[in-house]
């Protein structure tokens, strides 16, 4: 057994879907998070500032005693991952982009798949990459939606300007036949139900934050490194007092939490 | 006479639009621009984060001997020029919002108007003072447009989801009867002739980068700091090299720049 908590970092709270899968799926676990309120969104900046800003991150989270990491988020997950295992072999650290993967070639029927993301998602095609390491004659489609984040924290999920950028991102995608597409930024489950309207009942949505729940569970399982404890407990630390934090903390997690701020061009 | 170069910052890309105007109203003038494009936007960020960056900016240009510097963003004109005046009091900084205020105090009839801007601008409610310390019977609408910007740096200036976001955000102030508006983000000239078309055209829009261009010639001439050289240069850093600034570059300025990339969080 191990009681250490579980930490968890995003660019800001789109992370918190993830935070929701673990508290289901690990329901004794301690959780810390991180959101970098203060530098969100990463989306469209470069491979070497987001893998910086997560290394600070991370300095930070160990200071915290964790004893391993998700990176929820798909942009540092895809961007930053390789560089982030080598600089911290110590601590076991997980993504969400494997997950994702796995549960897309599980779902479709057709081998035709559509990933959804930022532009530097989309750009580090750590999704293609994965899902034609295992099955090589899919065909995978990208789309870039930078404005569904702004959207979902505008609180703007399913009006007509959610549903208008919908159709107009996904439009290519549709044309190509896909029958499942990838939710591949922690923000997109807040669109879902808009993103389901838009592309109809016969394309699966997948979002890979439950699988990166089971993912770390298992790994917990097989190294008896699971807490012991019955208590919960879920600590949220952020590097701007933001409102979107409570806004999507109450939407998500239907409770009250306070994060605390921290100084994170510190670490 | 004093041929150091003028200092210009914004959150990110946005400034341009002031570069802009500062090239045609002092076309002798060496400008230095900062953007912060690691850490844009700082429209939902709060105040104190807004000036911690702000004072890291100054810091840098100070470094280049500027002789004057222009905050070209209105969050951090709004949020932070008290501060910032008062942490560097050896160094002349112009702010966006008093040149807004006064062409805004110009160009109404019936002493009703707009300001729009970032949640932060709006939450400031540096407009509303500048105004009513001006003007005190003047009535004064705002409303916070966080889509703008995102829909700017995606080039969406002119389609069907500009227009629906800019009637949803504006309607507001057209239904309080407002005749001028002001564009209280440097990034809001980009959708001019979406909101142009939304608002109609007995509505005047403010942009205040222009006045605050003239605001800095009147300066310089007044303390003959002018520079007496005949060359154009015009330096520009960023603290990520995204490609919004090559994008916005060659449709504000209509020339190829190259920016130099700088780690800010060291100042």
């Amino acid at each position: 057994m191990d009681n250490r908590p579980i930490g968890l970092f995003d660019s800001g709270v789109g992370g918190l879907t993830v935070v929701k899968q673990v508290m289901k799926v690990l329901p004794h676990e301690e959780t810390i998070y991180f959101g970098d309120t203060a530098r969100v969104p990463y989306g469209a900046k470069t491979k070497e500032t987001v893998t910086k800003f997560s290394e600070q991150i991370i300095r930070f989270l160990l200071t915290k005693d964790v004893k391993a990491i998700i990176i929820a988020c798909n942009t540092a997950s895809s961007n930053s991952y390789d560089e982030l295992i080598r600089v911290f072999p110590d601590i076991p650290i997980f993504e969400v982009i494997t997950a994702g993967v796995e549960s897309c070639i599980s779902a479709t029927k057709n081998k035709r798949v559509g990933i959804i993301g930022t532009y530097a998602t989309v750009r580090s095609a750590a999704y293609e990459r994965g899902i034609k390491q295992r099955v090589p004659d899919m065909r995978v489609f990208t789309k870039a939606c930078p404005l569904f984040v702004p959207l979902a924290e505008e609180g703007w999920t399913d009006n007509d300007i959610a549903r208008l950028t919908a159709e107009t991102y996904l439009d290519e995608l549709l044309k190509n036949n896909v029958d499942t597409i990838v939710l591949g930024c922690t923000h997109y489950p807040l669109l879902k139900r808009c993103i389901s309207g838009v592309v109809g009942e016969s394309v699966t949505l997948v979002d890979p934050a439950k699988a990166t729940a089971m993912k770390m569970k298992k790994f917990l399982e097989q190294n008896d490194m699971l807490n012991g404890g019955e208590e919960e407990k879920h600590t949220f630390y952020v590097s701007d007092h933001t409102p979107s934090f409570d806004f999507l903390c109450e939407r998500l997690l239907k409770k009250k939490y306070t994060a605390e701020k921290t100084d994170i061009e510190k670490y």
